[in-house]
């Protein structure tokens, strides 16, 4: 198996996605080839100095990236030879079983969908989070911005996608799944909810368990949250700020932890032909460990076959 | 100054609403005359059991009420004298210069948007909730459901009605108004979010300072946060949520009671014609007396006589 690693990502390069890499092959050992992108010589003193032998790894080397305030669609389209267009073009061609980078989100996903295209039946892909619920498991919120305005039929999509990776990937048995809401009801919501909920309802292949509010993320009233992506991202990006409540109050403490998305991994872009992990800027070594795993599970549980499977016939 | 009191609303009547009333004309004293609505005898026992006399308040005799789970248009049609009805019209007669209710609050958007009317040229009145920021002041984020499908003119609305209330009852000179978004350059958002971003820009009425994210919210990078109903309630009931981590974890802290939104009273439906202040269900006696000061001194700044002046001559 062989995992890309984009080494000039994120707020922290080249020290975080060279930590992260270190760890991952500590823990995932001979199953996995780890393939560094980037700068030859910033990687090998990165590693020296973290004290990995180069010789543990295979190495691409490029001297372009792609920066985190670059423009997505402009930097994709020029920098051709980017860690980014790099890793992706080789998942593309088959040399790389996954790609994982912390870096511009924006350009990760333009890359992502246009390089590898969307599996056929697929209108949009999706990204979510998984966070860290109060059972001590994790829920899956989704979408998180990639998908701003949708329709109920978005919202379908986004639900038999996240199914199949809350099944596939992270090995949850017929994963609940709930439609993010305003109230419990059918008829609560925005037009695309309600609609949404009439449309889940109906489907005998999601354990759809209704509509959820709010305050039932954090306690994991289901393992799958759905939502249109200016919600999610809103959710998400207000419950990031609940860490900076807690570490500046209770430092240390597990709870605050929970919080602290600097030690999560990103979940693949969902619908697209190949494995495309996304993380945040500020991922730290254990958070680029679990991207790397995470790409690693999805490429080793074959996610984009049994996500073509099931929207071979699909229909809203 | 005649503030009326739902006491047959909430989650924990008559106790929470009679003690709410106790505590408000301790605090107001001689200023306010509070009116009781509901079941007399139900009143006088309950506030000879908190030890208050009832000759130190007025009580507008009703058996009847809307329950929490009575359907909000059905119950206030059929319900002609519920609580909710009588305090309503003793707004719209001009005999009560506010009312408050912790109870059901559907029925009270409906009593109060059917019973009292829209301000001439406010397409939709608007519900907001104050939220104690980590500045130690409140950010006032609207809509909060009331309007779940809003057009970029509801959003901008949304921000004037804001404005005037955050100005004009709350105190705060030239109150800077955010957009809540997903990013903060101008062309991010949903259809919505840009086209209402584009039409704050121009206002000269309003000090807004563009688009802000769901990580600003609790630092308090803006007083107003505007959004579509469906978001900002969510966003808030994720929110209540919080303090269920943080009181199981750090029980009694004074971080964790910043998001006990038991201690806070609700705002006035904006952009009605009268005062009328919903509150949760979960409303303490705290949140209760709070809501009474929120209809007192919307009543003694005018505001509905404001955001009359200000929507005259209203174009979005």
């Amino acid at each position: 198996m062989r995992i890309g690693v984009d080494i000039m990502g994120g707020d922290n390069f080249p020290e975080s996605p060279v930590e992260g890499a270190i760890r991952a092959l500590a823990s995932l050992g001979e199953q996995v080839e780890l393939v560094l992108i980037g700068d030859q010589s910033v990687i090998i003193s990165e590693l020296e100095r973290q004290g990995a032998s180069p010789e543990a790894f295979s190495i691409v080397h490029t001297p372009e990236y792609i920066t985190m305030s670059d423009s997505p669609t402009r930097a994709v389209a020029a920098k051709r030879n980017s860690s980014i267009n790099l890793g992706i073009g080789m998942v593309k061609a088959g040399t790389l079983d996954g790609f994982i980078s912390p870096g511009n989100t924006g350009a990760m996903l333009v890359a992502s969908v246009m390089g590898l295209g969307n599996v056929p039946g697929v209108e949009r892909p999706t990204i979510g989070v998984l966070v860290r619920n109060m059972k001590g498991g994790y829920s899956l919120l989704c979408d998180v911005g990639a998908n701003v305005d949708c329709r109920a039929d978005h919202l379908v999509q986004f639900a038999l996608l996240c199914n199949i990776y809350m099944k596939e990937v992270v090995g949850i048995e017929n994963p609940t799944v709930a439609l993010l809401n305003i109230g419990e009801e059918p008829s609560k919501g925005n037009q695309a909810a309600i609609s949404a909920h009439g449309k889940l309802k109906e489907r005998t292949d999601l354990n759809f368990i209704g509509n959820l509010e709010g305050r039932d993320f954090l306690p994991g009233h289901a393992d799958i949250f759905i939502c249109d992506g200016f919600t999610g991202n809103i959710v998400l990006k207000f419950g990031e700020s609940f860490y900076d409540v807690l570490a500046s109050q209770f430092s240390g403490s597990q709870v605050a932890e929970n919080f602290n998305f600097e030690n999560y991994g990103g979940v693949p872009i969902l619908g697209v032909n190949g494995i495309s992990v996304i993380g945040h800027g500020i991922s730290n070594g254990k958070a680029i460990e679990n991207m790397i795993k995470t790409a690693y599970d999805a490429a080793k549980n074959h996610l984009p076959t049994k996500i073509k499977a099931a929207f071979a016939n699909f229909s809203a």
